[in-house]
């Protein structure tokens, strides 16, 4: 059974063409790795990446790009709108096919501690490989920014898990963590009313009491004058799609307002759409291992 | 991109092991081909494989175990309940990524040809391949079965698409052709009045003037006294999971019963699930190629 992790770093240069290229180079070298996709911001001044490959080719992989991107990128003379602690920034992993979560965490582990022991940059693990609580969150981790690293990290509570507890003098602090796939999924409403489209996104998002897993926002959208619940699902098992639909749409009736569409926003693993198929089909005792064709060919 | 075809051929062999386990071998042992599964019926003496690979890998494969049950299976001592004409009775093909429905006909038209100039052995193409309508329903090419065809291939109509018109003397005939993939598909009900399921199956059936591709009957399930509507979907793009659902759902509210549950048997591939999934949480503009990320994988 292959084995498919994915890995999404994002690194603090969104301008510089020819070291965007040069990341993106360093995956498509490594055996057992496919670059699915990146993309760069320049008013943020940072790039994302999207690769999967087996649980070897993606740490070697990360630590690669981490090791090209301290030589090629000075945090020093770093600015961007996005808020960034490291030339590498953060490496999360996901499991794709055939991982737990548990052997995501101990990727993470691993890549942490060569990033730190192999290039001298400390390494903060986040989310689901995070050693406190306090660490889970990477907005968390990340406050203060490259700037104010080397203070923060002269808390005990701040220290490392991975390396000195001094930000390397360019390169900064890097977060790496295992976490679930994360599904942007935004709800059309039946209005243009963006104050329903709040209340509805305050009574559905964990940090106001609602599903744990679920970060959402409401949203004018101009184009279709029309509100718009506008979401992240970062833990689809847990919190599915068709319950934040479901719950959308009773939230949504007090208001006489109904749901005329969503948007799944880039990609989803085929799971959490079928996890909904199963629900609103009601098939009973489905097992997705086995009884989706595909699962047999990967 | 890779392309995979899916291949069920079916052979009149379900009782000498040594014959089932020597076509399995044969799978086994052609490359670029994974057998998913394999199961022979003693009482309809026919046995069942279900296998994968590439165009050229299934082709070999079709050709490689029509071979070996020309030599080791004797039709004119056969018998068994399900109705047969030849020792290789029929090889749909499916597709099942990165190749089209009028690839899937070309493949059953080389296994076709290579069978009849190769083995001897007349062919029928049907379903997608068929050359004429009559010869769509693999029903309809083996009526008369394997006693029968020197007789009925006298006849203009049916003369083969490959090989002489006449039976080999042990193997028979042998039909092949692209299909859709077929779903398996129950919906339970809460009654256990079996003439309720089978009004319901043939409202919904395309052979008593219901949608196209659904094939039902109604059925009374002794273990849960119940009854149930019994489904093959033959062509989910044209006939969804989600409107045979919604149908059997407003047929039995006539009679105020609801469904339970559904139950599908065996395998359906990712797209059949993720367009319901699609339907029920109204993603608009729902790209299933690029938005699945398995679909990169693969």
């Amino acid at each position: 059974m292959t084995k498919i992790v994915k890995c999404i770093p994002n690194f603090s240069v969104g301008r510089d063409e020819s070291v965007i290229e040069g990341l993106a180079a360093i995956v498509r070298g490594v055996a057992g790795c496919t670059l699915l996709d990146y993309s760069a911001d320049a008013s943020h001044n940072r790039s994302v990446f999207t690769f999967v490959g087996s649980p070897e080719g993606v740490i070697d992989a990360a630590v690669a790009l981490a090791s090209y991107a301290a030589a090629n990128i000075d945090m020093t003379k770093h600015s961007g709108e996005h808020p960034r602690m490291g030339a590498t920034d953060v490496i999360p992993f996901v499991p794709v096919k055939n991982v737990t979560m548990d052997e995501a965490v101990e990727i993470s582990q691993k890549v942490g501690e060569r990033i730190a022991t192999e290039l001298g940059i400390p390494v903060f693990l986040y989310e689901e490989s995070a050693t406190a609580d306090r660490r889970r969150n990477l907005a968390a981790v990340r406050r203060g920014e490259f700037e104010g690293m080397a203070e923060k990290m002269q808390k005990a509570i701040w220290q490392p898990d991975f390396g000195e507890a001094a930000p390397h003098p360019t390169a900064g602090v890097t977060a790496v963590g295992a976490r679930q796939p994360l599904i942007a999924f935004n709800v059309n409403l039946s209005t243009n009313n963006v104050e329903i489209a709040n209340n509805i996104a305050k009574a559905l998002r964990g940090s106001t009491g609602g599903l744990k897993y679920v970060k959402g926002i409401g949203l004018y959208i101009e184009e279709r004058d029309m509100a718009q619940v506008s979401m992240n699902l970062v833990n689809y098992p847990v919190n599915a799609l068709y319950r934040v639909v479901e719950m959308i749409r009773f939230e949504a009736a007090r208001y006489g307002v109904s749901i005329i569409g969503t948007e799944l926003i880039g990609l989803a693993p085929a799971k959490a759409l079928i996890d909904s198929a199963e629900y609103y089909l009601q098939i009973e005792n489905f097992d997705f291992d086995k009884q989706v064709l595909e699962n047999h060919l990967l």
